[in-house]
């Protein structure tokens, strides 16, 4: 922690603030500039900045140690792979996730992953509990939509990833998914991401849709901290002033997280830009930033999709953005399947 | 619904997006304008507007109908006063909660409460369950915290109000507390909210950090809708650029929600700034703004809290604080206890 | 300066970072930490302090001085007061200007001053230029819109403030106007602040739609560092995701700056919110907040106004509102004419 | 515009509405919904829509007329393509500007051009009037930097692109560059942009730091409405919540502006990501996402640049880039020189 002085600080007021720190267990280290003093304290517990910032004299308190461990580049200087169903993520691999946004029928999700299926796609995704803004909106179907999810993705040997919204709905995930999702509004949601500490599948953890990355690395870290070692961050899009796109895809977070992090960076560009006419290029762009997987809403029938299906793309247009893809990924050393 | 087409759109393609609406049960007006064409599109289900806006010929599709109804002003006319231990919130009234961040001990609390019970205050607050960006922060005293609130509380006559962090709290929280408070970070637990619109306490959902009014009401409007009408919403600083201040506290929330709400609105100013220095102007702000309450964090000895003790008034300082506010609530003809 | 060095950084890392620093002139003071070093750099010029952020083993830099000087209230402690034919700006003073946002004609300017001058406004306010988002909008009389302005503001002894759009507009401007308003678009148009710290005349500078306080306190400096040193802030609103309001008004700008710095700071409560029903309330909060001035929007007849009518308070309206804030003044110790 | 009544508003203050819009011009034509009433106005003058809002009864009034037309899609079918010094920008072309953040010195540019050169690159640039926060940072060395910058120029037969601070420098810059650039500053100086229409050379408009896409293609409007048809947009990072980047690079304004406009986009991710590191993954993604150009801030000795080194990439960074970037162009169509 750095406590800087303000400017014209006197030196009782120096004095007081190493007091205090080393009150609260700190070795105080003063740094005297020509024009301020700086205070280097080292070794105490952790303590909010803010009550050294009250003190008279003090401008401001930086702490210099970032809260995340595990996640982090200096614990694990390797990257993190993950492999679900043969699908790799991180590393030298790209992985690919494609389905609904909403289950909605057995029909609806075998027409998509047959299509898909022919794509190469091997992991699938599909909502079955929808956090939706209004009540009277179409919540999902709930564990049938797990069961019909799951039969598909058996049918066509692929792996299954829903949202799941709360802690209570962990064992009933258990038995359907083989990787966890959460949602955005659910990524500093600290119960469920300590209960989903203690399983043993992948968790794939969206970035809220306000959130800095180093709460979306420490709510990451929730996760490792009980144990469990697969995480995959996945951007989806941040709220600033812009609303012509839903939301601004961020994809500076691929070289922010993979400086930062050994673990794999997806990203979303279907909630991430909220029109299908933006997703191919974006995904193109992510593939060429580095990304580690792409998430993709994906629907036999776009048109008639209940949910999000403006953001969906037609099967063929995920064939033709994965053949794009393809050549892009070499450039820059990824390997996809 | 209001389709706006593109300057220069064909007749076929107006042609289409009417086919289209009315496929779907909506009936067609069109208004044909010097350079554009829009179709009102009256009485169908609720269909995604992106549905339309990838139609050729489309420039956007414009809702009209605001999704919340049941925390509208034009469902109900009058303002919603809610009556807490005899302290009222809404219409001319203010009301006045106050405590620490979190409980810390029964001595913690008895302290704090016996002073502010010489300030009138006769609600009191007190974190048991602490949402912590950090899985290494200290996260509060769990139920032991809130039979320690609930007694200090019964001793001074005061009812109690903490947050609760999700729906398997409900039965714990239901012995101990008169308001649930809903923090910002699950503004949108939407399993949540749908559990609290079975209960019979008031609830007081937070402001998320990027929720915009609307997703606030709606998330109103979700425990409204399962028969809850004691809803107070609090308004407690977004996320911006600005990073001086802990958050942006948004107080043309008042005017704004109060037009569009019947609902009381309350502002925190202790997580609005995140410094004690910033509390006291921004609550007599808040006041001569015309909210309904102020939610405040004091502490009988914020230089030793374990938690936000920087955000904390002395309570010294509330006492001043509320002797200006009881000069200008009368102002606006608000009445404070 | 501080240099925070990654956990795990090496010594010749550290070293070569010394030796960094102590090439371009500072001193170097390393504090070894149990899990990190930090170095303090001291004495130096000034650098950017990203080229030490690119070396291997640093994490990251922080700046300790900030770069304002002549605004900061450790170059001033006592606050900066501004007088205006006997309105002041500043101290235990609040000022009013008051006055429609564009002048129209001769009619429009006399009638709303004459009904400004009942209420006690000594200082009208009337854009001549207008910087409008679209070149098919009224884009302002020009010379004849200062020329009106300040016949009809002598004919009532009123000041006169006008906003200024360039450098090359200043001797005009200097034979109109008392205060020079620097409008939020050209909060960094350094040309004109150079310009500007060269005349003799108050200079009120808004905020940026995007602007930190920094930058802000900043661009003031480019006006004190040039010797004019009668320079008021005024905040107008920043620019958030919220779009129901034009702009969300940052109240917290009062209490955060006063503290770092001396100068007066003004609201400017039409534009911060761009809707007539919200001037009041938030007006009054800002006077609560004990900011050191309003500028508020009146019309005649807002009804008809050439531009932004709808943020226009009608005559009434201002009378009732400065009535109300003549008993809010008082609470926190603020005189008003 | 479309005036969308409250839900419960009455027959007569519809009418009031509709007798409102008719008396300034507009033929009303009102749908009646089940729930709303919506009323189209069409043909009147360009009002404020806030004069509508505040009639009693309406909910919300919808501009439907985009304010822009000559740089609307609409407007131009196919895509404008500039071609400076051979190198073409839109379309199919994506062209290249490297050089230096500021003019130095003769050797500076001479050394960083003769290596560009040999990376194909045919335009430079180099700033020579500096818009910085600080009044005490360099400000750059002025006409003897646009001197310089020409000078080298010309020795390797290239374009020269500088940024332009106010229309006083016009004179100056139409004889020393081919493109003119305007800031993100400078992005609303208004009267800039309307002197900046009068010249027949191109100009690059670069997004201001809190510009949506509409005010961005508005200042562009401003430009070509003067009759200059040679306009380029660039993309430099908006400012959002997160920090750890300099701003946030917005590459769905890639897929928008091509939509919207027939105007080439261009992406600066040297200021748009703040950090060399980050230059070169987001480059890629600019080209995959299909932009018509890039400009990338090269040094030949970052270290030891006097301005935004940190952002600037080794020669033989970008000659490594330019080759990655050459295999990716062709997968999305596009050439490269």
């Amino acid at each position: 922690m750095l406590i800087v002085m303000r400017y014209g600080a006197t030196q009782p007021e120096v004095e007081k603030v190493i007091s205090f720190v080393e009150r609260v267990g700190f070795t105080a280290h003063p740094i005297y500039g020509e024009l301020q003093t700086v205070i280097g304290a080292v070794g105490g517990k952790i303590i909010d900045p803010r009550d050294i910032e009250l003190i008279e004299g003090v401008k401001e308190v930086i702490r210099i140690t970032s809260n995340y461990k595990l996640v982090s580049r200096v614990f694990q200087q390797e990257d993190t792979v993950i492999d679900v169903n043969g699908v790799k993520f991180g590393g030298e691999h790209l992985g690919m996730i494609a389905g609904p946004c909403s289950v909605e029928s057995y029909e609806q999700m075998d027409k998509t992953a047959q299509l898909l299926k022919k794509s190469g796609v091997r992991i699938l995704r599909g909502g079955a509990f929808k956090p939706r803004t209004s009540p009277y909106a179409f919540q999902g179907l709930g564990e049938e939509g797990l069961e019909i999810a799951r039969a598909v993705a058996d049918k066509y040997k692929m792996a299954l990833t829903s949202e799941i919204m709360e802690t209570s709905q962990i064992p009933l995930f258990e038995k359907y998914v083989d990787i966890f999702q959460v949602g955005a509004r659910n990524m500093q949601n600290f119960n469920l991401l300590k209960d989903l500490s203690q399983i043993r599948k992948p968790v794939m953890i969206k970035r809220g849709l306000a959130a800095t990355f180093e709460e979306w690395l420490m709510s990451a870290e929730y996760i490792m901290a009980g144990g469990n070692r697969e995480v995959m961050l996945c951007e989806r899009g941040i709220r600033t002033f812009e609303r012509v796109t839903r939301n601004t895809l961020d994809l500076s977070a691929i070289p922010v997280v993979k400086k930062l992090s050994h673990l794999p960076i997806l990203i979303d560009p279907s909630h991430g830009t909220g029109l299908r006419d933006k997703v191919i290029p974006m995904s193109r762009a992510a593939v060429a930033a580095g990304c580690d997987g792409l998430i993709i809403e994906v629907h036999y029938d776009p048109d008639n999709a209940l949910c999000d299906g403006a953001q969906s793309l037609y099967p063929s247009e995920y064939d033709k953005l994965y053949h794009s893809i393809k050549k892009i990924a070499p450039v820059i050393d990824k390997r996809i399947l």
